[in-house]
């Protein structure tokens, strides 16, 4: 993609404005990461709120600018919990971003996904193989005929790279699009080279650094970030440029490293001191 | 406040107690920043431990110094949980210290916060609008006339500067101390110059770094290292000992940090390194 | 132990094995320092997924190598939860390691505890305080005549040191070969000098670094990385191999730090760094 590409302007635009708006995107995440997807937001240059009660989340909806739902760890209270808050968010037609953590494994896991189908959220940030799982949950049949290969995950870890779950991504985002409270969308598949998708223009980001998959909560926490972006920005500028947020501070961060202790540490410090300007120059390769 | 004021000689002994002892405190605090809680007792110099029921609570208490409750992220559980082990710390005399975060936000947590009405905290440590929210919650009416403004918290953010909330701060701590069960207390408020009060004093300690607004749990932790301190001094010796504390080692962090990531690692070390001289003789301005 | 010894050659192997095969082991475990289990499991070269919920833990052992079950906060749905996990570990013959946290404190957590006497794991790592109280709750009695003290732990810290539990491990390991699914076991007190035993023989390993005592979840991070072990190698070799891994990372930490904040990051980055042959190459205590 070109320097000027007006795509680039609104990547800049919602960087600068994460900085100065320090807009709060509330999160209902996972225990192992929950403090991460917090210190990446402020980090970023937003603001964070934790909560996993109902009425909490409603009441912290009317001051945040979007909300971030991950279901990595689950409870038995979350089944009931997260179908009516997915439920209130479509009501007041909230912003919201959804990491399918694990997606295929888990048959509450299943149930709770299944359930977000009928109000989906504005954009899915996952891995391959969750996004994969996602569309089989709900149903969504590729246009184009896949090679027909049954995948399951492997853990939270995806066992698929980022080109399988191409038409996926983009039968995703329409679905999103159509079924949202919004009619915006977005899908971002995070791997060696993170793809972002409106449905419609296909995006590759080919930076970062492989010491992320040594850290836990590296998705998670872009999950959470890029929560944070749609608060200031329409899904597909969010998607991307929360993903090259990330890829600009782990690449800066893997040549300070000597090891994921010390990686994590300048992964923080990198987002914070990283300017709007680097982020939105960063390599993207326009699929179509 | 002069350098040889009795105060200053009782922060010192602290300090150096929680060194010698490391006493233990417990702690039902939130899931964002529960590592942080635990780090920085035992970088403080006290010594650990978290629960969530009541018969766990109850057989810790036994063995530690003080306790801590912090209602940052709740589950359906806790309503009775911690109203339980309210009255079980009223019943037996117990030390304890509130973070009543977010108050003013979500009905669950209202309804818990108003349930300590009966068995008040040794001390509360809150930012200005959580302070303000918690009085309106108990009914503690100032008895100077306020501007009549309603506050209402920014999520977990205060909206309000610690000066709007000296009053109610002195308030608060008389409430405290008139209804607890030990009848001696505290109010911390954290801010840009944090103020301390018994209710008969006020003291304002401008010392601290702003990127502690950019970490996850800096007040959090601070609540936590308030109760180990509480475990080894009085209720307002021990909330100026832990605010100096924490102030004097954000700002050694600050000399050193690159961003919040580093800002926080150097913060768990200086907690570690810093002396109880130089805690005791930080600047303390003795407002009345 | 002569540097030829064949166990240490099972050592640098599992050692190479993890770095080799990532294996995935799974965890139940606590929320204060679930973040860095899942930390520690990577940079010691595995993988992590954490979950709460039977049917996602079923899910997750078909394809985890070993699971790790730890008991330091407990929530009430975890009673039934983890009989049934236990349970079902057992009659899929899994491999699986427990960290009895603060065992003798919590009505919930003894009976908890207790439930595992009929379905044991392979592993259990704990302090002292914890193997002599898990040997009280699951009635085993000492061949030898211990001297009769009634210990009981100061919360999660051990008041007991690690030769005194040397007795308890050795029965403790016994009953758990005798017991368990796989008819394999063995125990890991960590203190000063750790201890392994498979129930008959001791091994004592020297080395480590006290600043480990001063972060949180040293202990609950070494379970989980013993379960990474036990993936690969039998129980023996995963707990010596485990807890090796731990002291050279700490001791090449303890070299660089500045206290408990740079510590930790220095020991996840040496956990990264350092090789197999210096892990099989340590001092270890052959006592019998």
């Amino acid at each position: 993609m070109s320097l000027n590409d007006p795509v680039r302007e609104r990547i800049r635009t919602a960087c600068e404005e994460v900085r100065q708006k320090t807009p709060l995107a509330q999160s209902f995440t996972n225990f192992v990461t929950i403090n991460l997807v917090a210190n990446a937001q402020l980090a970023a240059g937003g603001s964070a709120a934790m909560s996993f009660l109902p009425d909490d989340i409603k009441d912290i909806e009317a001051i945040s600018g979007a909300s971030y739902i991950n279901v990595g760890t689950l409870l038995p209270s979350y089944e009931d919990a997260l179908k009516d808050i997915a439920k209130s968010f479509f009501e007041r037609t909230s912003l919201w971003v959804l990491d399918p953590v694990a997606a295929g494994l888990g048959s509450t896991r299943t149930r709770i996904l299944k359930a977000f189908a009928e109000y989906p959220p504005t954009i899915v940030r996952a891995n391959a193989s969750e996004i994969i799982a996602l569309c089989g949950i709900w149903d969504i049949s590729l246009k184009t005929d896949s090679n027909g290969k049954v995948n399951r995950p492997a853990g939270v870890e995806s066992v698929d790279d980022v080109d399988s779950a191409t038409l996926h991504a983009i039968e995703l985002a329409r679905y999103l699009r159509e079924h949202n409270a919004t009619h915006t969308a977005a899908v971002a598949v995070s791997g060696e080279r993170d793809l972002v998708t409106d449905g419609d223009r296909v995006y590759r980001l080919p930076g970062g650094n492989a010491m992320m998959t040594k850290i836990t909560g590296a998705g998670c926490s872009l999950g959470g970030v890029t929560a944070t972006y749609l608060a200031v920005s329409d899904p597909l500028t969010a998607a991307l440029a929360a993903s090259l947020h990330f890829n600009c501070a782990s690449e800066q961060a893997g040549t300070v490293a000597q090891g994921p202790g010390s990686f994590q540490t300048a992964f923080l410090d990198a987002l914070w001191q990283i300017q709007a300007a680097e982020i939105a120059d960063s390599t993207i390769i326009d699929m179509h």
